[in-house]
């Protein structure tokens, strides 16, 4: 079974009348399975995760971009969250036996489709068509009040869709990540700076693994800090040569680890590795697995 | 999605045309996935590996019988292997969501439907009946061609089916086991004494860890001895608790570990405590791994 998933933010919190019609609009989708979905009022955005097949993934959010263009209106909309449009990110996420390319492609299918649907759209990170779009920060600037503005200019011409400002659903910005490992880890001591320290030592921009992502962190009520990590690509730097790395750190100031958390969920691939390095297995394969092997 | 395992063992490993048949009624099955078989021809003998929801794995394992009984006749069988009777063992592994008293009732619904074929039925293992049928090769003493005498003394009455002999089929053993994990550790030396010692250290007849079985083996092609371990209940004993065993007794004669093989397969249940042990998450469950989240 191949597998992407996708994590569409929309720019609604607060309506539940449309939450629901949303989370119908994907669930009903065959092929797709909803894992999980929240909603912040504060931010009045929503975000939802749901995995299958990557043409039942694109029909699912052809279904979610509808609900939210009929049913949102940017023109009234308020929030504490950044945003664009009324869909305002979609980031498809090669989650097994997908190549990058290929998610790429499919991004770009769902681009066309919602430029066709009147509102622009501009590609960012792996899907990104020019360098400087690739941040999402940087495609999300002057957010959608700025948008009618921007997109005269030719720094604001769309990748897909109409160069004309949609004032209802502003614009969609669509892209293609890797599968994102949230991955922190407790070290016994109350000592910040220790934490940063170790941080700073594994992170790319510290001159670290080239696709971690790092900061120390004070877990006051537990009276100890912690190296929160995010692996962006797992099967370039597996979790385990991360979690190695920061007790090695540690170890030189007398820190031991005292504990890990995985943050939400992560795809069986990701623990291929982990297992061939404790156990020295080395030829280990997922295909080993029980579950996996029912997926096909 | 739960899951129980089913392992027939088949007194038929020539006829091709009959092992053919018996694949097609298994995989035939609705909601059943045939994940391996293989036929030794020397043994005369077949192995199929299914998986599947309980119903289904027995009217899988039911067609089966139902091809097995019409087609081998066990006054004509001969082979290296011992066995009793046509379809010579059926355990039942229960995988997923599925509890071992489950799994006995399982079998043991599966035992009186052969009984009403007119075959003789002993439970063993986790199903046996009487403690002297726990183990597969002490039922299995005599063989088929003891069977006839066997059935007319009080040791040798069914625990399903009629007690009296069918000499086309013979008997048939059914049971349930835990699903077991073969893991092999290869020792960087060729002492073979090493490898014995710390075998008989790890397993239970030694003292060992109690759901643990191992050997010492030379692998003379690669110049190196291994610790061969069957993991019985790998709940109850974790895989890299037996491999951080056999590592800490092989420094002691200052030999390393070279590698691990796992042998066949293993249920994802079988790597979460290796993942919270190594990565320390504590509170890791299978939960967290999105293909898991998709079976349901």
């Amino acid at each position: 079974m191949r597998l992407v998933e996708c994590v569409p933010n929309v720019s609604e919190g607060r309506d539940t009348a449309v939450l629901g019609r949303i989370v119908e609009a994907v669930s009903g989708t065959p092929g797709v399975e909803l894992l999980d979905w929240s909603a912040d009022p504060e931010y009045n955005r929503a975000v939802f995760t749901y995995v299958g097949d990557p043409e039942a993934a694109v029909v699912a959010t052809q279904a979610l971009c509808l609900e939210a263009f009929s049913r949102i209106d940017m023109r009234t909309h308020q929030g504490a969250h950044p945003r664009l449009g009324a869909v305002d990110v979609v980031p498809f996420v090669p989650l097994r036996g997908v190549e990058n390319e290929e998610a790429v492609a499919l991004a770009k299918r769902l681009g066309r489709w919602i430029g066709e649907q009147g509102v622009p759209v501009y590609y960012y990170e792996e899907a990104a068509e020019r360098e400087e779009r690739r941040s999402i920060t940087d495609v999300r600037r002057g957010e959608y009040e700025g948008l009618e503005a921007r997109l005269g200019t030719p720094e604001g011409t769309p990748d897909a869709g109409p160069a004309t400002f949609n004032a209802r659903s502003g614009a969609s910005i669509v892209g293609v990540r890797f599968p994102l490992i949230a991955f922190n880890i407790d070290l016994a001591t109350d000592d910040l700076e220790i934490a940063r320290r170790i941080a700073k030592a594994v992170r790319s921009s510290g001159g670290g693994y080239r696709h971690v992502r790092a900061m120390g962190v004070a877990l006051t009520e537990k009276g100890r800090v912690q190296v929160a990590t995010d692996i962006l690509q797992y099967e370039k730097t597996p979790i385990h040569r991360v979690l190695e790395t920061v007790r090695s750190e540690a170890a030189r100031h007398g820190v031991a680890v005292v504990g890990c958390e995985l943050v939400g969920l992560a795809p069986l691939a990701a623990f291929e590795e982990v297992v061939r390095h404790y156990l020295q297995i080395h030829d280990f394969s997922v295909d080993q697995v029980v579950e996996n092997r029912l997926l096909g």
